[in-house]
């Protein structure tokens, strides 16, 4: 183990919780007859795509994920095609090819995404993710999608402060909580937390030139989610976590969160529409695609209020 | 207008009906209040993701389409690339980039997707498809994402002959009728009807040695379908019509429903483990990712039972 | 055809010259005799490649395009994968997939590429593009690749005004003329004539706030290089052309060139090495990418002097 | 080291001979006069492409490289796009984008594609590999581009025992020796050797039920080959060695050459039409795409015969 590395295996976890072989974390956590409550949540019917576009400008996209590109398989050229086949004259269809990151825009960390001291969730080793296979433990595929209660914790309106939060400001604990508390909503367990910091609204409004630094959870905050056993934390920002990094640690929360205790982090969620509407609760919708493998898939979560 | 060809614009339709520019067609017709009272629906709060894995084997795929990639970004090789960042040694992280077709595996199709008479719903031209901005009007970005009850017909069940509906059989109004009523389930305005014909058991089970023709519905079930205002109808097949095409008319129930009355396509759902619970009733999740201009995507709809 | 249009048809060009069915162009006036006499230019022995790196960064690319990828298939951590295939411990192999598009840096034109009046070179309609297919005619492939005499008419040298031709220049047959005769050579009838106007350099010198102009040949040049039967004309420009475009008529020279005689285009082509050795004759070898049905490909020319 | 494994540092190689950051390996053995000598070698100007073509089928394709895939950029439906620059009605342009695997069909090996004993040639680790870079060492960038004499050893006529080398057959240095006398050439320094075994004759032929086997040539030949300081060895199947592997020492022929010697490889070339000419010498231009950090590079080398 590397040295001065504190060990992933040594501090609170949820390792072993769910079985040794576990490869879907927290998710084990949200029996139906939760599901069936967080139902209940359900308001108005309101319905929020929670995803951002995929294309190649105008979004938030980081330079070494390369840049989206939707390619172009069949279209009007190739009509007549299908004339053999009994198609009428006029008829046809358009399709198209896809490549993007697997953490492009709005997206889903697997398991397998980070590592500490060269471990995953579970003591699995990094080691579990190969170039070729990909993951052959952890991988998104075992996801495969869930629905729970969302909590919509509202930081802008809980600061008041101007359209976004500070960039840069570590949230704390006690910063979700008087969220929480203002909003009148409770976190429990099984819940999917969604924080809004106004980053989103930030980046689209100064792009391209935003500030590096971005308003998210520190520690403090990732432990107090943690122990209130949610299964998965969302955000408007890119990395969920404050950058710079709480305590300089890089992806340290990702290491509370995702590696220890199998949390759950959906990144770049779009939450303006549902905090216009002082929508804080619902049923929240996860669905990454199941690309055999990946360490993560952009996503579309959808929220109903 | 090519001749011979039957003008969409002449035959019942739901152009004009939200609008001349409508580009979302049936989704207009699902008012938040249809999709709370689809939130009654949920009985055990069971949560079954339809999509099936998106892999280059193994998978059912279609040979223009070309084969899905995984390919590695990020992997341990990396490790220590961030060390100036303050990553702590062991600390990493795993990424990939994926590659596939808008229409790959468990898919739905955009309003941009078929086109009759060298027109779209809404009388929108097939010209709105070009290659290089891609769909200019009807993208699957435009349905955002939706939810609304989903009543599955186990057609399978219904008919009782197998664990498969013998390929190439056209399904018509009374099949689903008569499956709707044996399960004692009731199809309204605003649902997602799902048709659960075998055919993904059987492709599972066959492969690679798979039958072209396959069970779906004809022109009679799309008719009543139409009629019903339903929103989408999914389908455990490449193309939820039968093929070989009902009165050979090449995409001919694609034609009746997305063209002509914006009713929304899912394709590949697996649908045998609702099937296998007995559960014909639901809240439906359907999120494709918004890649601006494409013509489809790739979706995992989430089904809470 | 298009009100106002020329027709390609109607003007000189090399149309049936060389059959009806023809799909290779000026290629077929470059007999093996024409090839054996070319060996000869070889002064030196010196080898230039021409082609610029392909990469994400750093490199002149157009937004339309996107941007390269390399992306890894196999790496250290496959190491093992084969030990049941008789591969000894510390034995492996590392793999790349590459996406980029056909005229990304460096890249040579297919006679596919560009039309005029909606006909390609040889009377072909552009209609032979089809978006599932590419290229049914004159694709990438049917140039298979070939070896030619190249003259290298460096204008920046011949200008002596700087260390690029001024941006947006049009250059004239006068001035390639004046050019080979400074450097004592002679275009001849199966040559490949490399133009060099320093655009490159600049490119590279004044990233990433590039002028968008470019200087390039003009008609009068084009005409006089048509005239001559070259095979093909190389630049270091993005266009062989001016930009912008000689008597504002987009894509002209390529229509003179590529459309009416079969004359092959690259473009971006590095020609500051053999310039800095006063290498203005060679025999240079041109190898696209045989990608089956495609309208172009990345070169990278080996010019031997 | 690897237990068991022998050390590539402490067999013959040309470790440091090129100086301890060579990164080229054998291209230092060609100066410029050895090149002008081989322009000597051409006496038809017949010129051959070697390379076979990059499609989805029809080619041979190894499963884990994934298919190639050719996708429309730009095609008719973008008529008009440029109207507003000049262009006029009926001209426009056609493009593509290309994914492809670096060692799809004709391609060649960069010095960082295999590795012994975790080094690669010239004692580079092999983790100068990585993920997200690619190779930050010995990638193909470094290659450029060359040109040579070219050697073609025609095994196929020399065995004169049917259309094809029985597959699996390893070739000796004696079996080169004899096809060089009975041809009446010479190997020698600085030449690229080129040995037809008619493996794709027979895979053409014998498609999609190609036998795993393959002749090619074993320790005996690249030792010998090695010794005579040659550029590169190219083939007409899929690894330049015999399958099964020589002594079952997966991948030993090209430890022995690009790890030992860093002589490089080319794999998947079609020797078939200057074998049936009779072509057995001429200069031979290989120009892999430079895209920086690749480990290889599909190639289509230009043989002036």
């Amino acid at each position: 183990m590397a040295d001065g590395a504190q060990a992933a295996a040594d501090v609170k976890n949820n390792w072993g919780r769910c079985g040794d072989d576990d490869e879907r974390g927290t998710l084990n956590l949200l029996p139906p007859e939760v599901v069936k409550a967080a139902a209940a949540s359900i308001r108005t019917g309101r319905t929020y795509p929670l995803g951002i576009p995929i294309q190649a400008e105008g979004v938030p996209l980081l330079d070494y994920r390369g840049k989206p590109m939707r390619l172009t398989l069949e279209d009007l050229t190739d009509d007549g095609s299908y004339a053999d086949f009994g198609c009428k004259p006029g008829t046809g269809a358009h399709e198209d090819v896809m490549i993007f990151a697997s953490h492009t825009t709005s997206h889903m960390d697997a398991l397998i995404h980070v590592y500490e001291d060269y471990l995953h969730y579970n003591n699995v080793p990094a080691a579990a993710m190969r170039a070729m296979p990909g993951a052959t433990r952890l991988g998104i595929e075992k996801v495969a999608g869930f629905a729970a209660r969302a909590v919509l914790l509202d930081l802008v309106r809980f600061f008041d402060d101007g359209p976004w939060v500070e960039p840069g400001r570590i949230l704390t604990a006690a910063d979700l909580q008087g969220a929480a508390e203002a909003e009148g909503v409770e976190v429990r367990a099984g819940d999917v937390v969604l924080v809004r910091t106004g980053y989103l609204d930030m980046w689209f409004e100064r792009q391209p030139n935003v500030p590096f630094e971005q308003a998210g959870i520190g520690f403090d905050a990732a432990h107090w989610l943690a122990d209130l056993d949610i299964v998965a934390v969302g955000c408007d920002n890119a990395a969920v976590e404050a950058i710079p990094f709480d305590e300089n640690d890089f992806l340290g929360v990702h290491k509370v969160l995702l590696v220890r205790h199998g949390i759950y982090m959906l990144e770049f969620l779009d939450l303006s529409a549902p905090a216009a509407d002082g929508c804080y609760e619902g049923l929240l919708s996860v669905a990454p695609l199941k690309v055999t493998g990946a360490t993560g898939s952009p996503i579309n979560p959808i929220l109903v209020g």
